[in-house]
């Protein structure tokens, strides 16, 4: 804007270069130029109906805009520093279109309601898209629980085996925090659907606009109320940070255990040839890059959070220049959300479950300890004593080197004589003996698998 | 749980003293005792109704916890380390006191799903009370407002004058910035009622549990879907703490503001004796300690949030000791923040307005500035042009040592002929003006108070 | 300060308890009150040198602040919220016991040197007391690498098998980064070590005082060059934050480890009892506690340091109550440093290390392929063709299920004949020849082990 | 490497197309091409003089990694995604020029120890890059500092008047805290000056090579010490974001001072208009963009700094994928603080000090009530009671409208008698006789300005 400011007689130098380098977002807003273009239509649109501009500027606006669009999406369009940022950029470029009825756009508005409702059009399109992108994730580990009710895994607290499990439960364990993300990002959506056009520099505007219809135009469910907060609200893009930094987290977990699973101590499952990579010095060597970087990338929407939160903190009312850094750090966590999602629905669908591994791994640790103690509870030993004499009969098992499953029934009775001969602790019996709401019974799975598919099917 | 540990026969040597200190949470996690007993209460008659608990068992187990509650309350509990965690503590004593039905009441639950019912009922339980708190605070922002409709100071963009505005119209800013907040904790609040009880270790449990029972007795909406995943799900904490955080970062922005209004420079608002301090060593000083202190406060709803999320990050399914580190940084957060609320509450409601001052700083920096080059627009002169002749009426207000609104008529027509005798740049024309939807005009603010008065009659 | 605030003159109103709960610091900078004594002791025995005082007031500032360290340090001192930090409840205190000559303590300093000093003293201490632990830390890790120099494990990169190592060697990785968060603890506490004493409110003083005496007398190398940067710089604390939170980084990475080298599927390592925890519902478990909180704890060390960076981003100089907020956040560090690092060092000394598990592992996963390509390397083959001829190698036994080592000579002539009877590819092999400086062979680690132990000797 | 690892035989099916895209980083780590190629010069030339390449081979190498700089430095070098990273890139190209040689260069060397020599070697360069421009800030306060000596400005606490300090004395304060920003900079440079190379992927080599030669040849002080820590140790990237972090802090601090200094209301400074931006709606203002921006930044750093401290949590060792996340983070803080620096000097450099608005400013708030205290206190007045009486009299002048400077001799003998004729409450008398060591007191300043001196002077 450095021409244009020296003309405006207000200032008698002119603005060094290293300003327009330090100042100019032209490099990374132009992002925003389609936002930019349809606020743009929207508000001569508006203009024209409040009899502020004539249908004949409305015309030139219009067909104006669309060559720039054009320009813009052919990569003709020269993004010059001098002009900061996309906004001016495009209306510089309009006027020298279509002359005066570009210089007339301005009315009414400023750059501040500008930048409000193009980054705010940016990010709840992107709520959106990250939704729909999280019911495809939720899709790619519900297809893998739907045929794995009945693989039976150590299931783990501690790293440490616990209790049997299915691989379907544990895979709708994460379809169930996923959503719970895209709840956040809908909420997310609805809460902050509401126009910033029309609010002009902080204050709005002695013209007779009509901001209702601006914002139905552009797709929100209403403007704002308040248009000193409007300018310098940054809430929505907080919490697409938040709601980014808590999937990646989500993602981080399925990540880690991926990347143990793949070890050649667990097995569990076998990561696609085609999602794996090699090493540059150790010709053996396949990598779990994939989830580690997923993982990885945790911490960038950490932060990113981080970041705009402290530019916020403590800025006076209303628009600082500050808040210029709102948008890098946006962009950058949603494009490498959306990548790490794109990759992980692929890993998934390519997996290799080892069944047998995971078997394998269910004969060791006690898994059915548990099951003894709710066993002898059930036949009315309190539950701590219960607790007690099965850790007496994992100490003899532990003794004699076998699994608590494979302790002979005279063994047991030897702990405990009321352990009786309907004793059953088999992994499969396990299994199918957790059958509360929520549990790891494949009847309790096949509820929860319904319960995601309907999820799905919703729109 | 030393001693117990031993006792089951699973290990052979005691735990080191070291250890109870490193693991122990009881001193701090006995702030949920009363989450912890309302949760056994509602197990408890469930697994009475289920028919595994005897009327005389329930009986004696609400007896014995309404004692250990009164010992709680009265300050005659001995919170013992070798305990480790308010949940033994509870049921170690209540066995104390009633003998074998306390050791039945862990039947069907682990520590792993209490944990969870008592954290989750914490944190709902906040939620509900910031966001009551949060309505208080928007009041004393309101009571405010209507006062000042017509108090006109500088509007500021960058802290430079830019047009008038109405200081009713700043508070209304920040009415509308909390009233988000509001909204962010119920929305928290609604999407994580659900109850975790009856998940037990992880994988749910063999007995014939009822967990709608639980849920409803315990105030849920519903029982959890998927119990590994709420097992180690803190997904709630996350939230309260970003939602703090954000909520302090907007109090942040106002207690930036009364420091820089209480400058000897601005003079716009004079802070009550009974919410400022002085100096241990210069007698004359008059320091914003609360705003300052409530500024500050900002910095660890951020750790605690990052804290949080760094905790979470790649942990394995399900529960692991790292989680025990959720607790102690959100009680800091909801202290913190309440007790924020609370002082500037009492602050805002005993803060003085000095009208004079305000209206004295509104008369320098041009603020009508933006007035003259929309009379020009409307007229018919494109706004980019507009802006341009007003540059040099305020470059002719500067040379001659007032300000825009103190030229006459016949200086501002010796920049543009035309401007006309009907150009009123006064500050109450320039305010009563902008009377767009949203903004500063005396009607519009009407509109916005009844706003936010209708939403605080909300329930 | 609430009561002299009033009797001062400046104050016509009494402020209000809530304030006082709000401001006050008392019950937690009391941790200060060593420092706080030791600190006006300093500046009583340099006013009397410089005149300011006389030898009689300075002997019953002595006396008195001796009987108040002793009421403090027998429980009998009472914290009076009224009091507000722990500097106004000593000189208050000490004016009670012993009169006039307490009001005089306060001459040519004020409470933002005062706390200045205090806060500065507690930190470097505690810079040296971490280091000092560090170093048994780094003993510990010493210790074990002493004896197992020839202990083969699968050394790892991605979680893979990657190439034969030493269990000494791996130890010894984190000797390394300890020694790194040594050397940041001992050059943060030498960069700091000047004295803030006699800055005053920001500007100095007009009275004739001695600020190298003090300095010297507190054990700080000089004080500091300017005044206004002194009351308000915390550095040193945002210094000891962050070695705290890399530290903590460290010691997750060799917790993640140890939880993962205690799994069932790995073994390589067996957690004593003494350090290890059971659970409430199953009875066969035995948890890794100590290293998942170590790990979680990582959370609040990281919180902190953000939190402090946030308080001090924009606060104009010099001294603003924002400041207050430093103080928790150290502590919470500094403690929880400390007695992970106490259990961590106590789990160390008491570990099992599973030679076999080690070994058996690192007979799977091909983990001489290197040394296969290296000797086809040093046969003259370009080393990316080496790699190629390896990785089929590798696929051939894939194929055979066997691992590499155990393919025959002929096998092996089969994918490349350049490969000749001179190719040993076992482990130990492998081991012993990789002993370029810093590597894994036994002679590289037992340098590496006397370069740690001379550290550890130095003093 | 895709094609590469396909043709290993270890993989059976090509990467997708998704995971390059994932798994490259070759789009912002050509970045390090320079050091790169100066890593493999070292390398060859040691591998020459070990005997494992020949003479010729290293001149191949030489003449071939020549062309690949030109290449890039002239913008010929194709970047290809299947290359994955800058080390294969160029390895690549390498060998379609000289052939076989360059398959050579890789012996003895993997793509860890490659990217952590290479990494390093960026981040030492800024260390000692930004070093040096933290001097040239310096400078710039120093310059000014240099003419302000007894420019009275009133000092603050609280954002309110607390005593008169002279502008140079408060630019020192920044001088002061920049000179600790250089040191912990070139303290980090120091510590991390050790030479990664040889290391290979995680354990060494079997190879003869010379560490020693290759760090001298890289300029590093020696190699590291332990292999396994070395590839996988970030430390050195984390110092760089936490002094950065910092430096940033410090940079918001003097940021925030220059917006509040440039309002209408303080107008102790005015920016250059080559430093200053106008808006696009209002024609009057001049905003100070660029403090502004540099105090958002530092949302940026903080950013940056927890996004790898959190990717680093819980890694094992050694070499994890994640760790890739490490460098974008390091670019963007460096580039930023780089011009934050270049700009904040630019704008210092040409910054008007308006002497007579900190005078005017000084004259109110009663700046030397501090001094009437001192005055009493230096008569023998114990201090606590001299505050009192000040602030009475400072209540006196507020009652009488006037600065305490004001008060006549009798009205101040109303308060005490023990005020005499020799008490000068003048601003200059008050900065005058502040001249502790540290303090305000020009001849203080002069000291300081000597010393900083000094140090500008030092290489």
């Amino acid at each position: 804007m450095a021409e244009q400011k020296l003309s405006s007689g207000r200032f008698k130098e002119i603005q060094d270069e290293l300003l327009d380098k330090f100042n100019a977002s032209i490099f990374f807003d132009n992002k925003l130029y389609e936002e930019d273009i349809k606020g743009s239509l929207a508000h001569a649109k508006m203009l024209t109906n409040q009899g502020i501009l004539t249908e004949k500027e409305l015309e030139d606006i219009q067909k104006g805009l669309a060559e720039v669009k054009k320009e813009i999406e052919e990569g003709n369009f020269v993004y010059d520093i001098k002009d900061e940022d996309i906004h001016m950029a495009i209306e510089k470029r309009l006027t020298e279109i279509i002359g005066d009825a570009g210089k007339k756009l301005h009315t009414a508005r400023s750059r501040n309601d500008q930048v409000a409702v193009d980054f705010r059009m940016y990010v709840l399109k992107q709520d959106k898209i990250i939704a729909a992108k999280i019911k495809e994730l939720i899709n790619s580990f519900v297809n893998i629980a739907q045929n794995h009710k009945d693989t039976i895994l150590p299931g783990m607290t501690h790293l440490q085996h616990a209790q049997p499990i299915s691989f379907a439960f544990h895979m709708l364990a994460y379809a169930s925090m996923f959503k719970r993300d895209y709840e956040r990002f809908m909420s997310s959506y609805e809460r902050n659907n509401l126009s910033p056009l029309g609010c002009a520099a902080l204050a709005g505007t002695p013209h007779p606009i009509d901001r209702e219809q601006t914002a139905k135009e552009l797709g929100f469910k209403a403007p704002t109320i308040n248009c000193l907060d409007t300018v310098s609200d940054r809430d929505f893009a907080l919490e697409i940070l938040f709601n980014i930094a808590t999937l990646s987290m989500h993602m981080s977990r399925i990540a880690e255990e991926l990347i143990i699973w793949s070890t050649s101590e667990f097995k569990f499952v076998t990561i696609s040839d085609k999602y794996a990579t090699g090493s540059s010095i150790m010709p053996q060597k396949k990598n779990p890059d994939v989830p580690e970087l997923i993982r990885g990338k945790t911490g960038r929407t950490y932060g990113n959070l981080i970041a705009l939160l402290t530019v916020m903190k403590g800025l006076p009312l209303a628009y600082n220049k500050d808040t210029q850094e709102d948008k890098e750090g946006v962009f950058d966590s949603v494009e490498n959300i959306l990548l790490s999602m794109d990759i992980l629905i692929a890993l998934m669908n390519t997996l290799t479950i080892n069944k047998d591994a995971m078997l394998k791994a269910g004969k060791t640790g006690h898994l059915t300890a548990t099951d003894l103690a709710d066993y002898l509870a059930k036949k009315g030993v309190p539950f701590r004593e219960a607790h007690h004499i099965t850790g007496r009969a994992v100490a003899l098992a532990e003794d004699k080197g076998v699994d608590l499953s494979e302790l002979s029934l005279e063994e047991l009775q030897s702990i405990d004589e009321r352990i009786g001969n309907d004793a059953d602790m088999s992994l499969v019996n396990s299994l199918n003996s957790r059958n509360s709401y929520g549990a790891t019974a494949p009847s309790q799975v096949q509820i929860q698998l319904k319960y995601f598919k309907e999820f799905l099917n919703e729109n």
